[in-house]
């Protein structure tokens, strides 16, 4: 908590603050703020200390360490206990265990890489060290089920705002769970749920973001923010944003005002009124993408002129 | 696995062994022969030795130890890899960090007392030390989230074969979890998973069964086998062949032959054909039980004449 408040004064100043000063105000000896100035350093803090004028943030790390993401974070629910990794295997599997021990609701686990990152249908997610966002959210809706797919839904259109909103780029999203921007992959959702048969015990909502990748480091058909955008984005910014739009998103879903949180994702939405390649579980269906559902389901119109209800699958959208 | 080996010999002669025959089949010396024997007493097994004579087991502890639970056991999938615990926290809990690390399909859990055993929707499940038997199981089929509810159908049906066959005792099914006997409660079934919103990673069935608690220690409405029989029930055995029927039942399901499963389980069940009121997530409804389908549904033909499907939920069996 000290070294917060340190880094605070510092950033407010922005300038040279005497070590008197600080000391005094949090109470603390010179020595120990000292100590404290050091391990910012070490952390990636690069602070100038020269004498009778005092210490000067020059810059911060480019790290997404905790202490920065709830500073002048305003949300209720949504990262209030946060939980950090410099690498982990993967933010899905730590969040599960946090969620079975009880972790509370809006629980955030963020790694700034993944040894063994997670996509949908056991798929792997690249995730290099410092390029992206990476979070997994535990929360504790009272539904059935069948009802999660609506969690990944309102974490696309999360998703998408917050990236309007920091970077000024309008992404599109691809049901049931990818971001495009200009038509190149940028991000994905990946909802896993513990639940019993009737009840579910508590959702794990993971978010994938290609933030400052260089093309080199991207797979065909993947970009990311900074491609697109022509320059870097301040990903920790960008994960403040996404964890208040999370929360306003998923407040709407709480008052059960789910026909808001599908109308956003129509606008958002590539997928309506194209002609999709539905490959799931069991069958493949080639249809017109008519609308989604309360259920969060994609309504295809196939040939014959029957509209089907898609729950789960890979869509391709046709030329 | 010397140590198996040693109590297989004792077992099959049921008489003094001579400690130079076994240290010879074993090729141990007798000095290593005599360690291990004072870890299987200090285990409790009931093992006396007498000088020229050898050694002779006497009795068997009261436990579920995984070597006696593996010992001439013929599945091929169920109870393969078992973890064995004399206290845990929850068998379902421990087994859903387990499916999280990747354990193999048949993975048991066995605990020999909980002191937080989980029934359904967050209640407790009474679980008093060498009293009962308290497993979860990690099973791993290719199904939707909402496939899972056939899983808890058969293994009601497993539960009810084991009991036939050990206990010669005839139980019945309350939908859609809760084993009766003498229209008295002495066991639950449980059915977590891990899943993705349009898959499962894994399924956790838990099986709670009150085999030899006392009457005074059992609450209103519940009893267990050995009140019911009159008494003790050989708990070893019992989980022995609740492991087999869990096989041969959790094989039909993978051969798609739920139909079998369904019409076992309709034999079995003490809640068709009953007037029935089932208190369910948002709703409550009162009817005629009239059938079980193919996702594990109850269907209860309300007054109005309407079949309705109940997916969850608590049913009272109205007189």
């Amino acid at each position: 908590m000290t070294r917060e408040k340190i880094l605070d004064f510092l950033k407010r100043k922005q300038d040279y603050v005497s070590g008197d000063l600080i000391a005094g105000r949090l109470a603390i000896t010179r020595q120990a703020l000292w100590k404290h100035i050091q391990e910012l350093k070490d952390s990636g803090y690069d602070i100038v200390a020269v004498p009778h004028l005092g210490y000067k943030l020059v810059s911060c790390p480019d790290r997404l360490f905790p202490h920065e993401i709830s500073s002048h974070l305003d949300t209720r629910l949504i990262g209030k206990k946060i939980y950090y990794f410099d690498v982990l295997p993967s933010t899905m599997d730590t969040a599960m265990g946090l969620g079975t021990k009880g972790a509370p609701e809006g629980t955030l686990v963020v790694a700034e890489t993944q040894t063994k990152g997670k996509g949908r249908l056991g798929r792997v997610w690249f995730s290099p060290k410092y390029k992206g966002v990476y979070l997994s959210l535990i929360l504790r809706p009272d539904i059935l089920p069948n009802q999660a797919p609506v969690l990944t839904l309102l974490s696309a259109v999360a998703v998408c705002e917050a990236i309007k909103e920091v970077c000024r780029l309008d992404t599109q999203i691809k049901w049931p769970n990818d971001i495009f921007l200009n038509n190149k992959k940028i991000g994905g959702i990946l909802t896993e749920m513990a639940a019993e048969t009737d009840r579910v015990s508590f959702v794990i909502v993971g978010i994938g973001l290609n933030v400052n990748n260089d093309k080199k480091l991207l797979i065909s058909g993947a970009s990311s923010l900074k491609e697109e955008k022509g320059e870097p984005v301040n990903r920790l910014q960008l994960l403040q944003e996404l964890l208040r739009r999370l929360e306003s998103n998923y407040s709407l879903f709480r008052k059960k005002e789910t026909v808001r949180i599908l109308d956003k994702w129509r606008e958002y939405s590539m997928t309506l009124n194209k002609r999709v390649k539905v490959y799931s579980h069991k069958e493949h269906i080639e249809g017109q993408a008519q609308d989604v559902d309360a259920d969060g389901g994609l309504l295809v119109r196939v040939d014959s002129g029957i509209t089907k209800k898609v729950m789960a699958g890979d869509v391709v959208h046709c030329r």
